[in-house]
């Protein structure tokens, strides 16, 4: 999670959230021309959205990018983005949890399309130090690891049981080495078919935090830091294909602060029925001068303030519960929940 | 610290903030009346400020409630409120540490008057699960702990060591018991001559987080939960002083969006030199009512979310040693750093 | 746990290994008188046994001390003592702590014999800061507490949910204060009608540690610490019954060592067929004497040594789920697993 | 830290008990022979052996193996050892912890022989979640890590400051992978200079544990886990010279009864005079063959028993910030503590 990351005003880590902002101008546009006919289905140059009720609970979206004006205009790379949304993956219900699980499994299945004999390296992002950026080595804590077994027993172990290995390389901050040169020299190394990369996420809205999960084919960058030498992980910069699992656990204040300015002088102006000279001036506004100003107010000299819920510590456990969960089942379809903790030592 | 509270619109947990309101207020009265002759020794009724700088990294501010307008205008009850500001504290700055660990002991026992015979009883407030609710318990584990050691070994101890308890008793949702109940019965049972109360507490201004430690001699009120049973920590409930020593660890998200807002529109009504009829709208709207606006814009089903800086878990673990350091040499002054070594197993 | 105790030659914490000790005494016996046709449901003065297996993976024994000789000769209270024992507890799998969970409610069910309207405050004794010792603070974090909802809301809860509170009051060594003290004065605040006290426990045989639970309707004594002014947990000091829940997570070091050489001579004598005069010697050294030597060999300047498995950590956590579960389905059968989750934030 | 190790009985993790052993029999053999005349400076063929007293607190051992008898009789690799010794180093007691970082520092220093220009990377060897195992994992969340700073802001960054770099790869039943095979490919990505690697050790005596530090230039095993294709880390796997610094936090459980017992019968059969046929036979018992009897006897079904002190979590906190610092100051002589706040975040 890139939690230095100064400009949040025009990007969203998340899929879901870029295709509403678009969707929401178009729906804007729509409104003029014709009736709304088509939801559920839309189409837009370059993206394909497939919006799906699992149940009442879970909720998914499948977002396509086909082409470079759909990158443009999503500001991600070609690809394909699953979301999974469900408030109840926060709370402490684990029957829902179990279908999340599932649901989850059978689309991380889809997108890696692996054969038997993969090697698979899960690569957990974060800093495990900082509660709400720690889901991602909290994740590899949990993997089914086999490779070690494969290798050295191979007679001991299900043929169907393919080889995985998991690292938390931690942030540069504590490391002093991109996380990319790391996971390359592993790569190096082990050679693996695959890449599985889990980090937390920051999203725009508060409503999304701890209630999505999100999965990309496209790949993954790591916090920053320092300097913008930062170094993607994707089937570019290491030669395999790198899938991405993310949750946004926080929002950064100042994007919120701003976004909630923006409803909450929408409402008022609504009420005032005529906005007047000072309404027109705020929206005429430069948008990056306007978040930069709420920066500054807010932070007057030390780092970036998040905002979380309170209940963060419990919440990204049962999280990293879910996705570690969810990988296992991916990479081991024959193997059951039994076998699954004969195999944990 | 009140984390489900859900009005923080008129209410602070910091005394230096509700001074600045009445200050801002009275500086704008003063401003059309005189010159400001007066800075640094402001007297209001029922009110007495004193600052001082104690050097260039620590800032010490006492206020005095003296009556019952005081208390009104404050919306706190009479006594010594000492806040000590320095923003080195949430820093890896050890030797400021230790000056604002000598400033703090100092002033910890000019508020306790303790007699050398004491039996003091210190409670750690919070949530130990929830990192910036945890500071209280965190001080507890840091505590020098003597009244096991006074009562079974008294030849092995020096004359000049106090007797000292220490307690977290956890929070109502985990103990199912307001936190007044658990103390008052352990009070019956130990009888202790004073208690020093220790918990995080919720700020106005994000500055403010993890750079402030207050003290006061009039209790505390920890965080309600359920219903408006919750019952106060005080000589009053409790039939002896009770000290409060109090970090503000999170501003409440709402709160900060709602200053922020007004921050903003300041700005840009400066700018916009004549903010017009929308500008004059939002000044006359209602205090309350534009807060519950951004509170439902906030928090669509679940509870209140917070604002924190990222490395909040290093930081409120250096605030426990801040505090457990300044009270511990308050209350056993004979003893060296030494000793206490020699006492802590 | 009495992790200081010095002397555990003669004693242990497990009822279990009382009766060991006492039934291999009595079968030495046996076997020159007649032949063993009793197994399953011995005899003895004041002592009832009674062992059942539930299934492959879980056997329970009750134990009954009925009279003072019982007593004497089992070094403990009269009442009741159930051991519940399964390898699997310690292990990853979730299908028999599923088994375990219902074994153990039905019989901390038969222990405590409560009416509808009672009020129970479970204990949980121990040092969260050590690991092995963390069991019941750990547990306590896991129960499903609801007097302070039964109290301000009774219309909004079930009336067969039981008012439930819940309290870690941390060791001497932390507090100050002895453990009863604390919950005496607790005791009186809130005037429970039933205790359940939860402690990690010391063993003396390896295969016992985290593969054991023992309930038992006769109290508690929470490690001594300094002195010996220890005050137990049980209806003479407290006034109302108390029930005990342990698990041994560790065994004392010289405990170990010196039940492990008394096997290994054993074998070896057994090897040589006639030990000869050395042989005869270490049978007849007193067996305080020896222990003692060990100790002395053990620990030339510092405390106590303890044996634990390395998977200790994650032990612990799975022993506080089982248990907090076993606890929360005993005092509140009426609810499913889903109330549980809905009363839970 | 091996600590699935079957047999410790050969062997030990420590060069001073190596030598321990090789002296008492060498001064068994000199007691008959001449008068012990060289104590503080033995001579064995390829073993050189100097100890000096830093102070009260303090003892430093320095061993060389010189050739290949030396690496026979020691079984260990030919080159330097220097042992730290002061129980202090466990104690809450920051005064000889800061002798203890400064002789600690220096002798850092003097192994690794670093020019200016040097980069090196610090490995953190050990399972994070088994609280005796987790010091590496601790200690690199203490160094001050400067390589991405130097790389991207040399202009901002002293030059005397070299380029420092950290990483914990975790244990291969976490990960999948061979610790030496993470670092070997980190190694090709990022080309250090020198390594050093931290790491948890099994001492065979109790009074060893946490309270000597072994530093060394000849590398370092990981524990192997599964099988035995363990890779070491030292010069000739990767390239580069690889400096160990370890601290025994355990001992194997029945390495310390198998030593206990054996000096248990000692002093007996020094009471009994004539230790008779069978302590005979105890002696002409082959050494594998006890230790096996009591591996057997102490772990039936599960895995390996371990012996710590119960204050192990406080402890390896203390010791990681020790060597942390100790390394800190090793290869950024130039600045400061203070600098050293600056620069960490």
């Amino acid at each position: 999670m890139t939690m230095k990351e100064k400009n949040f005003s025009v990007r969203t880590d998340l899929a879901i959230e870029a295709t509403e902002i678009i969707l929401s101008a178009e729906k804007a546009k729509e409104r003029e021309e014709k009736t709304e006919s088509e939801r559920g289905g839309h189409e837009l140059d370059g993206i394909e959205i497939k919006e799906e009720s699992i149940n009442d609970n879970i909720k998914l979206t499948k977002v396509k990018i086909t082409n470079k004006n759909g990158e443009k205009s999503m500001g991600k790379p070609m690809g394909s983005y699953i979301t999974l949304e469900s408030p109840a993956m926060k709370e402490n219900d684990t029957d829902t949890h179990e279908e999340i699980i599932k649901v989850l499994s059978e689309n991380i299945a889809e997108l890696t399309k692996l054969k038997k004999k993969s090697l698979i390296l899960i690569v957990g992002l974060g800093n495990r130090n900082i509660t709400p950026d720690a889901l991602g080595p909290l994740v590899i804590s949990k993997i089914l690891v086999t490779r070690h077994i494969t290798e050295s027993l191979p007679e001991s172990i299900d043929h169907d049981v393919r080889a995985v290995s998991a690292i938390s390389p931690g942030v540069m901050g504590i490391t002093g080495i991109e996380t990319g040169e790391i996971i390359k020299g592993i790569c190096e190394s082990i050679k693996p078919d695959l890449i599985i990369a889990v980090d937390a996420l920051a999203a725009r809205k508060t409503e999304r935090i701890n209630a999505t999960i999100q999965m990309s084919d496209t790949g993954i960058s790591p916090g920053s830091g320092v300097g913008n030498k930062r170094m993607a992980l994707n089937k570019d910069t290491l030669g395999i294909p790198v899938i991405a699992i993310g949750v946004p656990t926080v929002v950064d204040a100042a994007t919120l602060i701003n976004d909630t300015m923006d409803k909450v002088l929408n409402e008022m102006s609504l009420k005032a029925k005529k906005g007047g000279e000072f309404y027109k001036m705020l929206q005429t506004l430069d948008k990056d001068e306007k978040y930069n100003l709420i920066y500054e107010i807010l932070t007057p000299c030390n780092g970036n303030m998040f905002v979380t819920p309170k209940e963060v510590d419990a919440v990204v456990k049962r999280l990293a519960n879910i996705i570690s969960n969810g990988i296992n089942i991916a990479l081991h379809p024959a193997i059951s929940k039994e076998d699954i903790n004969r195999y944990f030592n």
